[in-house]
């Protein structure tokens, strides 16, 4: 797999308390393979401040270590609980002015656009996505906690939707015979599909 | 005045559209003086990465060019506009990280400590703000708009009311008698004790 054949995309579940991440090889062919994945966590017993340099710092060594194409984040919504939503438009926003710096495309997605793209349902549960994230990237254990499934769940539904308009374009939608899928291709074509009737 | 004798202090009003940041310097006698002033605006038709690359690097000039010991920002609530609350939170983000990369203490302090610290009402409207930092800091005109002064207004008023629990102490309380004050400090010292008996 050349590197003009895949596109790599670090999935970012943000906030203070556990900052989720997960980096995916997605090939043209819808394939998709973990690179990494883990979370970041900081106590709320610390100052904001130190919070928010843990984060920064996780972010840089990440992309330091996987130079993502891309970054996917996950849009923070205001109808989140009003304590923890400050949190997490914070760390997203150091997220994504990591990326900025060094110049790496960042997309936004809703959670129910992830969740429809990897489950073909935009109210799926958290278990569902994990599940899911699990079958995608063919993996033998689930990635816990949920953050870290939530992340690479981000990086799946990014390379698997297209690009949001105005960010770059995402891999190429090459048609896939149903006899050269693997059950997780067959899966997420279905789930694919699913979530188009959706709309 | 000697490096020991005053305290740097850079306020920021966090923001995407416009942020404020303001320089003082703050001496033991109480009487600050302008250092820096200016405000950082992006366009709502920028995607979000490159508004918060803006702000990222405004932020890190500023830090550099001004060296400043603390950096207070206003406090961000979610009672705000629900659109723009978000925006709000991310560049605070941005803003806490870049000092905290830096090892500079960060001070949080909510929009009624600094109206009450700097106007002496926790419910003072703009104009009152920018009058009293303009008097404050001896300036021959009003800093515009409104963000710049409230950027100053943060600096004096974590100067002035000392600091947060957990954070760096401020400047020494030194009594001043009034015959020695300046207009502007008698006024300062006056908002001072009013704010003290409201709470």
């Amino acid at each position: 797999m050349t590197a003009s054949a895949s596109l790599r995309v670090l999935g970012v579940d943000p906030g203070l308390t556990r900052c989720g991440l997960g980096v995916v090889d997605v090939a043209k062919d819808r394939r998709a393979s973990l690179v990494g994945v883990g979370v970041v966590g900081t106590s709320a017993d610390q100052p904001l401040d130190a919070r928010l340099l843990v984060i920064a710092t996780a972010i840089d060594e990440w992309l330091d270590r996987y130079e993502p194409e891309v970054v996917a984040v996950e849009r923070v919504f205001s109808q989140l609980n009003v304590s923890t939503v400050m949190g997490v438009a914070q760390a997203s926003g150091v997220v994504i002015a990591a990326a900025a710096r060094r110049g790496i495309p960042v997309a936004l997605h809703t959670p129910s656009e992830v969740k429809a793209a990897v489950t073909g349902s935009g109210r799926a549960d958290k278990d569902a996505v994990t599940r899911m994230v699990t079958k995608i990237l063919r993996l033998d254990a689930s990635p816990r906690p949920a953050d870290a499934a939530d992340a690479l769940a981000l990086a799946l539904a990014h390379a698997w939707r297209g690009a949001a308009p105005g960010s770059p374009s995402a891999v190429g939608r090459t048609t896939t015979s149903a006899s050269a899928m693997t059950e997780a291709q067959r899966v997420w074509v279905e789930a694919e599909s699913k979530a188009r009737r959706k709309r």
